[in-house]
């Protein structure tokens, strides 16, 4: 290749379509220490948009950012020990995913230990890592539990239900198209979906769970959704907020906290990748990676666009209703 | 004594002075296993006045609850291992300290381990208790370390004040009446007296803590209160409630769960003293009542009433502004 193509910002802007540009530049010299990925695909997620509004945890440094935080790509040159031309790996830390090639410091990136669908192992990063954090980071979890979670049709969501039926834990899944979606979830693992907007869902559903209640319970959109978490939630249970959907805050009844004695945490896997022992990273995306190559972890794609219609595929993104992820494909493999 | 006089209810009342009664009745005999108790003092809490509203999260068995949840008292007779006559005694667990005579089962009683003040003895069991679980169950304290916490001229907020002190941890207290109480809760150990309503009090605060962030938060009020809590705490502090008194929910921003990591639990003492190892329990009111005796935790007393004027003593511990804990007589010492 000649030239490098990428998405770029100037400014941030709520409605990243705007602000976004697919420009192309010189192809990337890694330094000592770095590697040059060729790119194959990258999700669009909740966090690049928010990342590109200037509304996210970490901030993009402008006038001239990158976009995309997580995706897969192959070796193309190393300038590292550990890698090789070749070899199929994630971006861990770091922004310009949306790109054809980048040049990235060898401690960014993560070798998978087998081969994974690219399309697949581009969405590795965040969203399956959460949902392991989730089940495996907060309450000690045992076969025949129950947990509870919203927007169970999200990236993360569906990746909690496979991840517990792999561990023997039942789910209750809040979604807003629960007739729409109940066989697809439940022929991923869901015990119970449920929805949203059904009066009296609370009661009618703790019917359902042979007098036990969750012990969990993973929050990605908080306001009224939230509060019905923790109501159905079990005396001395956690609620783990890792998303905000609706916008809108977390109302606590406070006789949750001190009675029932709840409790309420947050989970953001970029502050748990900046912290954890790397043998710990490691062992996750092992343990993750292999479930995905043996097709017991599956993501589900919307649509596919190149990089090219890099606006339109984010406009896409931010649609209400898809059947799964809208993600960038850089090169072929 | 031939006859017993004691407070009851034979229905919740918002109002709990239209509700009370004090009544006369026969001299209890305490069964085996039990001890009869002649109580000295007991305080009016804000859990006593919900437990009559039947808003606390202990309901009274009606139509006749005795009242009073906590309080100090003198063997009388025993009829159980360990007791006897003339033992200075606080109730553990159960209902009825608002009486002149008590038979307890054992269990529910704990004997002091050095003599103290029947006053103060008679408010050990709730907020000393509240303050020591606060400060030792859930961040780990080191000296220097700064806390935060609203209703800090409340009985529990003035115990952590003199607490933490002793463990050379610093607080910053939110009260809605700094300057009438700066020299009252300085003089007990406090580092920082600040207004709830003053403007930009979270930051002119924050900059007086040399670069630091209190880890933890003890939260008495919700609402508003809580949220300047929470904004104060360092990423990854916890808030701890115990008590709602401006009876608002906590709103919690999304960001301070996800990004900041912030942790919000609550605490229940009467929940602790159900499930907590015995000997932890003797610890805790050993500490407690070795310091209470050597006057290095001593709450505030604004008027102690006779029991026979308990509706009165009653509508006086709801009124807003008092400087310190209105308490009952019950029987000379």
């Amino acid at each position: 290749m000649s030239e490098n193509h990428y998405a770029e910002f100037s400014e941030c802007g709520m409605k990243p379509q705007d602000v976004l540009a697919y420009v192309s530049g010189p192809v990337p010299v890694p330094a000592e220490g770095e590697v040059l990925v060729r790119m194959m695909v990258a999700p669009i997620n909740p966090a690049d948009i928010n990342f590109i509004q200037g509304v996210y945890g970490v901030k993009p440094v402008l006038p001239h950012s990158r976009a995309g935080l997580e995706g897969c790509g192959m070796v193309e040159e190393s300038r590292a020990d550990g890698f090789r031309k070749g070899d199929q790996v994630i971006l861990l830390r770091g922004v310009g995913s949306w790109s054809e090639l980048v040049a990235v410091p060898a401690v960014n990136l993560m070798k998978l230990p087998v081969a994974v669908d690219p399309v697949q192992a581009a969405m590795l990063k965040v969203n399956p890592l959460t949902a392991l954090r989730m089940l495996e980071g907060f309450v000690s979890l045992k076969p025949g539990d129950w947990i509870v979670q919203n927007a169970a049709n999200s990236g993360v969501g569906r990746c909690i239900i496979q991840l517990a039926r792999q561990m023997g834990v039942r789910t209750v899944n809040f979604v807003r198209r629960p007739d729409e979606l109940r066989e697809e979830l439940t022929a991923l693992g869901a015990d119970l979906v449920v929805g949203e907007n059904d009066e009296d869902v609370v009661k009618s559903t703790l019917a359902l769970l042979d007098g036990k209640r969750p012990v969990l319970a993973s929050n990605a959109v908080g306001g009224e959704s939230a509060l019905r978490l923790m109501d159905m939630l079990a005396p001395g249970g956690s609620m783990v907020t890792y998303g905000a959907m609706s916008r809108k805050s977390i109302k606590v009844p406070n006789g949750f906290l001190i009675f029932k004695g709840i409790r309420l945490e947050g989970l953001w896997v970029t502050q748990w990748l900046k912290h954890a022992p790397a043998q710990d990273i490691a062992a996750a995306y092992d343990k993750l990676a292999r479930l995905m190559a043996e097709g017991s972890l599956v993501q589900a794609v919307d649509t596919v666009f190149p990089l090219s219609e890099v606006r339109r595929a984010v406009e896409k993104a931010q649609e209400e209703f898809r059947n799964g992820k809208i993600v960038l494909k850089m090169n072929e493999a």
